[in-house]
């Protein structure tokens, strides 16, 4: 078998996604860090593999992979037992609803670059960036992971999002619970997703995937 | 068969896409306007059906179902023949991975709740928003569909994003391309985004799903 390589960079929570897929199959990877913050995802080299530029991306199985969900879904459907979505449509529905509560509505608006921009308005008006950055990462995380736990199902007593396995919804959550302590933002009143955090932490595959273990 | 019913706003290119996907399946369906504009989506009565009040929703099959891509991933597989993801694992992941450069890396920071924010932010400084908005949009859709050009395999000659037939991919382009319109990018060095456009909208299932069509 080919090796297989991650682009990422450990404070990336989609990057943290695909770790956890990763770790969750037991598929041995190495990491090629790219560094956003030091511009290395702009580099001519790293374009030339993924023209947008952004991390994740996997190489396996003789191709490139870009878009972390879309990479969770080939894994899911290249790794029998996987099961990151269920048997039934619905339930893979929801599941990818879920998912998408994160990766669409919360995630884009509070990526590197766009809060970069917001940042910039701020200062050429004499605001404190910092400031404003912290006030947009809390607004979109609060707003969305608020949604997120009202979307859960309330007859779902498996302990994860969706019945009592990691799916591609608890992938997705994780990484967006870690960002949400990091940026302060108060979600102590979510039952549901800080139990579902607590079960997920406790597993040695997320326990791997997490960014303080990152080679940078 | 119970009534289809779909939560949907004109101007929506997330509820543009599951129309487009409707349409092409020739699932009959009834509108229930959300004028988002009117802020009908913070209802009381539609935040019951849809905690997060988003357009689209869609009824069917006796459930409520939200989140565009995910909605439309259900109707591939609950619909033989649709045929909006490839046979194979590495076609369905480009499929995806194209899908989510629209939905997850453009529409999402051009959506109307970021984008006012980011209006009311110029305004408070005395910029006139309407110019700010612009400048954002072209930003971000720009960016996004040249992106989304050099993804396309430029061995694919079948005229569509994938192939020969549409997928998820052309659902979510064409929504895209038709913003890109309404907000004077200038698209028109992207020839196989341009090409493909063309032949999307030069069918029967693309043009009934257009905004202009849509009840209000």
């Amino acid at each position: 078998m080919n090796e297989v390589i991650l682009y990422d960079y450990w404070r990336s929570s989609a990057s943290y996604r695909v770790r956890i897929a990763l770790c969750l199959l037991g598929i041995p990877y190495r990491t090629e860090p790219i560094d956003l913050v030091a511009g290395m995802h702009k580099s001519p080299e790293f374009r030339e593999r993924n023209p947008q530029g952004l991390v994740p991306a996997l190489q396996i199985d003789g191709v490139l992979l870009t878009q972390s969900l879309a990479i969770i879904e080939y894994l899911d459907e290249t790794h029998k037992g996987a099961d990151f979505l269920p048997n039934d449509a619905v339930g893979r529905q929801h599941v990818r609803a879920l998912s998408h509560v994160i990766a669409m509505d919360i995630h884009p608006v509070c990526n590197l670059g766009v809060v970069g921009n917001v940042m910039k308005m701020a200062e050429a008006h004499g605001d404190d960036p910092t400031e404003i950055r912290l006030a947009w990462m809390r607004k979109y995380i609060a707003e969305g992971l608020n949604a997120f736990e009202r979307l859960l199902d309330p007859a779902n007593s498996g302990g994860f999002c969706h019945g009592d396995r990691p799916s591609m919804a608890d992938i997705c959550l994780i990484p967006q619970v870690f960002n949400a302590k990091r940026w302060g933002v108060d979600i102590g009143g979510l039952n549901a997703v800080n139990r579902i955090a607590e079960r997920c932490l406790a597993m040695d595959a997320f326990a791997r995937a997490h960014p303080d273990l990152c080679p940078r």
